[in-house]
């Protein structure tokens, strides 16, 4: 039996803790499907497809690793692909309560999808998406936080016009 | 390549949260080791042997699951037995902080051992063995909290005189 | 002596777990005021009204149980009803802290006020009303979280046009 | 009918913030049952019969309230009280999680029995017994968080000999 | 060596809580920066220069204490002002981990930078800016949380027009 | 003024995360004290004077460094020493509550002495005394946490006899 998992986030953009998750969970299943959210109702700083190729440059070439964007309901997404699995990074109390409840629910929700959780890297777990954004926004150097590509991308974005 | 998933614990005794996520670890490797604790420091209520029989028991025969002792690190039991997997539950910020420690330093004694962390069922997220033991000591009805073969156990070691 | 309890919320909607405290809370209280906060600073999914509606119907009648939407301060809105109890739930450690605050500084605007904290039940540790909002929306299954008029509610508001 | 709380605890010794805590607990029910755990396993500063006279002295008399000492599961002698009510402080997140599982676990085993949760004085949030024993061996001044009662007998446990 | 520490905020408004850690930061240091965050994207209550105003006369005239704005980077705010430390108050959980984050971030982007972390007065455990401008909004009374500079500039913005 | 600050800890041995902030404490201090804990209801690994011995070789020659035992209170310790500051490292939320009750119970014995905490460097954040024992005892390598001293003296007493 081939074990799918699936790892979803904003990756917006995708920091040196999401890359190294990706391949870690490898470790659990025999294909990864990474899944970027369209949520429409945040402003997000890149496009969807942007993510999707920034994830793809930073994580690297991969056949059992497959990149998709998704909306709606994560179990609907995970039955339509097979998965049994959803992968979470945790880092803090906070992630920790909002990644349970969601796991709880999502459980809830399809009975026998089991949300597995991950510790991060030593060096990243001070990191998030979030972070990295408002850091590169205000000049500051992210090089050892994330790909190289997605540096290159920050600073595109956020040169003086 | 077979994934072996280790599930350690001290299981004194093992309780229904224990053995939903001996069966629930099998979503994410094909064979689960469960590793009883000899921890030569604490008293414990059952005997090591003891434990390994009510595991047996309480989840039922499945040729992918075996039940073992260990003494000694986590880590040199995973690589004795060709593991890839740590598995853990998680119920509460306590339990969080204190599995997360020991996942970064597993991690750093074994890197490629991956500590992974599932979440209890619904009706087990307040369940614990010491709190098992210590509610069946006064006489409390523990029925619904733990396996008919654990509960007769518990009965006849709490036994009055 | 009437001890009269004020139960506030946004209840936007009720879930299971808020219905099954106002029950609980009558253990405390001879009168229970269920207090809906008409907050017009967030983009509410239901109107107060619709939210008073679904938890009469919800809870159902008992003379002991009234229903009331609130404005500005809750000492105030207490003082007004001769309330000498606030009632809230807690789940999570994110709750907690929160609540905390609120409940410490709800003492020092109107000493005599004792906030009480009650735990959900064991199914409802995950539950909330923006989380059943966000499944609702998406089409996933709610109905074992919530009372059928807020089910069908949450249908009708949902409904594909 | 009459409402009875029971405020269950170690009390060894008291501090300010329990005695607080009784007679803010008067606000919940028409009698309230101080019950001093006699906890077998642990070695207390204080016998069962000195905290139960520290906490009489240290409240004030009240004929609302009453002292007791308690053996086995709190649930029974909850029971044998009539209570419906088991009342406690919460200080911090350590104290929450602990409380939550003992809390769920004492609903489980005695159905409608309810335990409600009290903030601490502004000024005891840091206050322990544990702490207060540990201060008074030392020679630190802890007059500004025990009763005068409670003072004087650290004082004569601690002398030199 | 002059130890210079930055002591960084919104400060929308100064509480009581703030000015106490102002006055305690100059343990630490021979010369304190209160810098308040000029943030564009969030509609504060009070203009920065507002806030500067209040933050002087709360905390009083003193030769060791400036006042002053910044807006992106606090690491390059520092790196201009040739602070060693920056200061800041501690109160809860949730505080700790966000604090704790931007303290392995401020280090990373400027190695010897050191953040400090301070333990609020016991009275202000619960104070919040935003808590006083909830209440302060409502007419609540927070003459005992604010300076009378602050509460004056409050009941000003919310007076009935 | 010369600033004094007190780094008090069991050290039992000291970990690469202690050494670190003994230095990094000299941003905040003209003169540090690192205070081993005579505890004498523990049963430690190491004697007092093997953990200064230790800590004075990891930390290297400082004339600004100073090490000494204490036992009893704390807030005695710092006043016979002149120290106002006492500094302490923060890993997890466990920690931070605990610390947290310390620090405001330290000051409440002796008004104007701060406590102080830092964040440990980004590899430490797992990193324990007891844990670094527990490994050790199994013969796990713990070369890359300790420094080599503390490395040396593990190994002889861990030695097989």
């Amino acid at each position: 039996m081939t074990r799918i998992a699936v790892y979803p986030g904003s990756f917006d953009p995708p920091t040196n803790g999401h890359t190294d998750l990706v391949r870690r969970s490898l470790a659990l299943a025999d294909r990864v499907v990474v899944a970027v959210a369209r949520n429409s109702t945040k402003e997000p700083l890149f496009s969807v497809s942007e993510r999707l190729d920034m994830l793809r440059q930073a994580v690297g070439e991969d056949p059992r690793i497959t990149y998709e964007s998704f909306e709606g309901l994560l179990v609907d997404f995970c039955r339509g692909h097979g998965a049994s699995l959803i992968v979470r990074g945790l880092r803090a109390v906070s992630d920790f309560e909002y990644e349970f409840q969601m796991a709880m629910m999502n459980r809830h929700l399809l009975p026998g999808l089991e949300t597995v959780f991950l510790v991060p890297p030593e060096d990243a777990t001070y990191l998030s998406s979030s972070l990295v954004r408002e850091v590169a926004r205000h000049g500051g150097d992210v090089s050892a936080l994330v790909h190289p590509v997605v540096l290159a991308a920050l600073k595109r974005r956020f040169a003086p016009r």
